[in-house]
């Protein structure tokens, strides 16, 4: 399912191509975030119109809302939202961590109450299955226990050590099959879902590579590095990934997930990851931020983007357009005004930039990897 | 630049073609509002692809924001939003009564403070051109005087008689030529305005009538209905209608702003009303009401369409698309969620299907008038 095509002389950095049950994707590849079955502001078409190959979406929001009853009756998240790409959903492990206020760590799993209303859940390493399952993604994350960078090492092991059992337990329900009727049977062709290990052990070397060996013991499709993004500097972050990535497997797909800015991006493609997703892109736009190249410059150089406020009231009189971008036929003074007023088509087309910006940040590293200068 | 194309036999319907600088509009024609430079959510792209010929923008919030600088700079409100066809402005004096809660009637112009920051503005008759020659719109609005619908019959009198000083005053002005450099010179065209005075007088026949009669003396390119769709009744509006519509030049296009429900439109045109803006697509759509077609019904059937809210929990579970609009390829449950969600695609979806509704049930007015069944 993954095929290593390339491995730079200059640094880790590769390309492959990873098949799903909904195509073929080209790595390194961005996933753009579509958390509640929508990217924030953006039709699919638009999405797919942009470049995108595949979607994140999230275990734990679909759960939660709508849920998975109609989820299921939807026949899957791919005909829910009318997606025909390939689809990641991760485990809910980190939303549960980050968004639920009351949760309780278990050895059979993690109990919480709603953000929303509430009430209370219990999401176990085969219930998160099955609902990934009911989900029809083609990319399923194990479920794990992601602590804070501020978490004591103490805490860290323990997240380690419940995070390899739990892995244990989901890949043993692998094995036996899902008890719930996979949505893909509906229309979106009988898929073999992947299943990726999510490696936890915070900026602490020899429970990185613990936590690491103990995955590839189980036998993933893919492996995540989780728990970073999360708060640590981007020095501590490369660090970690300076030992983890080459330990590894060669032939599997590594994902680092929830990063992050283009230079993280372009840094943690050399230092050999494939797969990212990050909330940049589309939060940043709502606030305003536009992505831009600067012109001449290619991916890895120094200032190779540069980032504008739309909201600054020195666009006000800027009748240039944003060059290089999907917003040339609009000024900027015009997009000033549409942030100024508050109209949500200022939103919109921020996104639209910066989603293209970061799906052509994407394919210039897969060039230039390909030409031999990443 | 307007042409009388077909007279009905069933009613005071009629077939027109209204000649702009930007382009040829068949009449009845409904107008998207684009208050603040922007349709609410869409782009103008899909404005376009929703088959809209013309777009109404507003005099009062351009001139707040971005500011008539702003304007000058940008070439105009087509260049700066993006929108090569025409574009009809009004005339400010609706939201200067409306919006502001500071006002001053004088002979000469209003004087108010914006609902923004409170500062101090005057608009006259002749200002409101100049900025509309800014704006350069295709069809600009004479200042009027809009009473609210309690307003008594000597309050309403009296907006008749400044209303007429003012498009006296107006078309002084314009008899003399701008003294504005209009922004239309810079890449859209010689344009040549139209100008369109608007009859006041609420629901008083003999008030109507002078106004009208007043505002012919003067011999605009077309006449607005004004001070409708205020707070009266159907039957009073549609009274005003019946002695109103039959009394307006026959050769010059008639527009009743601000108005209204689908029902309303038909009535209208049934009328003698050649054109229409209103903010029921838009703003509908952002409360999650949904304008439907009824199968098998035409306009002007008993029912022949229907709203739906997409909030409403009944569609939770409801799998099927909304037939006959342009959102086909999504289930009601999706849209539902959507809304559940605050998901700003809902919004937008909504607004692309209302707007469509809007637009279709135009061009079948026109297909039924032609072919001689309205």
């Amino acid at each position: 399912m993954f095929k290593l095509l390339k491995k730079s002389q200059k640094s880790q950095a590769r390309l492959g191509k990873l098949k799903t049950a909904h195509g073929e994707i080209s790595t390194p590849f961005f996933m753009p975030i579509a958390t509640k079955a929508a990217v924030k502001n953006l039709d699919t078409d638009e999405i797919k119109n942009l470049g995108a190959e595949i979607i994140l979406s999230n275990t734990y929001h679909l759960y939660l809302q709508p849920g998975m009853k109609i989820m299921k009756k939807a026949g899957g998240l791919h005909k829910f939202m009318n997606w025909p790409g390939p689809i990641l959903t991760d485990s809910g492990g980190f939303q549960v961590f980050s968004l639920s206020k009351i949760r309780k760590i278990l050895p059979g799993g993690v109990e919480f109450r709603s953000h929303i209303d509430g009430s209370k859940h219990l999401l176990t390493p085969k219930s998160v299955l099955d609902i990934q399952k009911v989900i029809g993604s083609d990319i399923a994350m194990i479920l794990d226990v992601c602590p804070s960078s501020t978490a004591k090492r103490e805490e860290v092991a323990q997240a380690v050590e419940t995070t390899s059992q739990w892995a244990k337990q989901a890949k043993f329900a692998i094995s036996r099959g899902s008890s719930v009727e996979p949505s893909s049977a509906k229309g979106y062709g009988g898929a073999k879902q992947l299943f990726f290990g999510i490696i936890q052990g915070g900026i602490f070397q020899d429970l990185r590579l613990k936590s690491l060996k103990e995955l590839v013991e189980l036998d993933f499709d893919g492996y995540a590095v989780g728990g970073l993004a999360v708060g640590e500097s981007n020095l501590q972050m490369y660090d970690v990934l300076d030992y983890l990535a080459p330990a590894m497997p060669e032939k599997k797909p590594r994902y680092l997930m929830g990063v992050g800015t283009p230079e993280n991006i372009v840094e943690s493609v050399k230092k050999g990851i494939d797969m990212f997703d990050c909330v940049i892109p589309t939060r940043e736009a709502r606030h305003g931020r536009l992505y831009l190249w600067n012109k001449g410059k290619s991916v890895g150089q120094k200032n190779f983007y540069t980032t504008i406020n739309m909201a600054n009231a020195k666009y006000r009189n800027d009748f240039f357009s944003v060059n290089d971008s999907d917003l040339k036929q609009y000024s900027k003074a015009y997009l000033h005004h549409l942030f100024k007023t508050g109209e949500p088509l200022g939103m919109r087309l921020a996104t639209i930039n910066n989603v293209g910006f970061y799906l052509k940040l994407m394919s210039e590293i897969r060039k230039e990897i390909g030409q031999g200068r990443l």
